[in-house]
């Protein structure tokens, strides 16, 4: 109905794609549909005090960039693995927003018959799509031989799957990774 | 040879399980067998400064429980997820090293059909075994009911996989899981 579309776009202002997965997958956990978890942010500790009656503090650390994507896990057997990227952009999806070590690791993930993707979110109008791995990197493969440095949105509508928001859970990913196993 | 064995012997002194791991899947990586990683340390961040020339920099953080296991990964295709944990008992291997919530994630892997096991090391004899997540919720489970707090090693050493020291990889665990899958 048009209340509970309305109710839905306002809820979702402000909230990140990252978030709105996490809690999409807190959803499939409860229900027991799939495991997938986000990993923790790689830290580079470089001091660390250990006080005598209270937890051990780190004084000194700074942001490690991760050199595998953010999002892994288990479902239907099969082994799940995903980073989550949001674009400005309103055409295209620029391709700076992975590294090389992303793109690399999705490449190592589907030679052993992982199911690997990218969850990509067009702020501007709210429209998630999964892209294959394998669509991701043909376009990051010809880049490298001149080709474009962003994938055209026509395409990601056409060769991707559109993840519609729902209430519960909020973004059923899980729907287009079907369509990507069968 | 006896050169060589004594060799292994000298240069695993001092390297913990997770190194003597992380240096196996980094050998299983570069030869294309399996895509297996340690997760990140989860911290909970506080306080964080932004210097305008430099990197971030964290000047207050926590370490925080995992709600999962240290390794996961994908091999032949499928979800791979364990936990690695030394032990100084000789006999046995206390349930205390493990925490509940690993212990459901464990569960939870299993109901998506994942490869779920723990890799145990008695640091007092250097061995290894793989044990199947199966076998640890066994004993988890009857300890609620007032069985045993640890697993005896025999049990382990019958129902687990003896993982040998070699040169490369270090700690061939993976023929435990083929074990494990066939
Ligand atoms: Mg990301
Ligand atoms: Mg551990």
């Amino acid at each position: 109905s048009k209340q509970s579309s309305r109710s839905i776009d306002f809820s979702n202002r402000g909230m990140t794609l990252e978030e709105e997965l996490n809690k999409s997958n807190l959803y499939y956990l409860n229900h027991g549909t799939a495991v997938i978890h986000k990993k923790p942010t790689p830290i580079q500790i470089v001091s660390v005090d250990y006080p005598k009656r209270s937890a051990a503090r780190i004084n000194e650390a700074y942001f490690r960039r991760s050199s595998t994507t953010d999002y892994n896990g288990v479902y239907r057997g099969r082994y799940i693995d995903f980073d989550a990227k949001e674009t400005k952009n309103k055409t295209s999806f620029p391709l700076k927003n992975f590294h090389k070590h992303q793109v690399e690791h999705m490449r190592q993930c589907l030679r052993q018959q992982g199911i690997c993707f990218a969850v990509i979110k067009f702020v501007s109008d709210q429209s998630v799509f999964v892209l294959k791995a394998s669509d991701l990197i043909d376009y990051w493969d010809k880049q490298a031989l001149g080709g474009r440095k962003s994938i055209p949105r026509k395409f990601i509508e056409k060769a991707g799957f559109l993840v519609p928001y729902r209430i519960n859970p909020r973004l059923p990913y899980l729907q287009a990774v079907d369509s990507i196993i069968d």
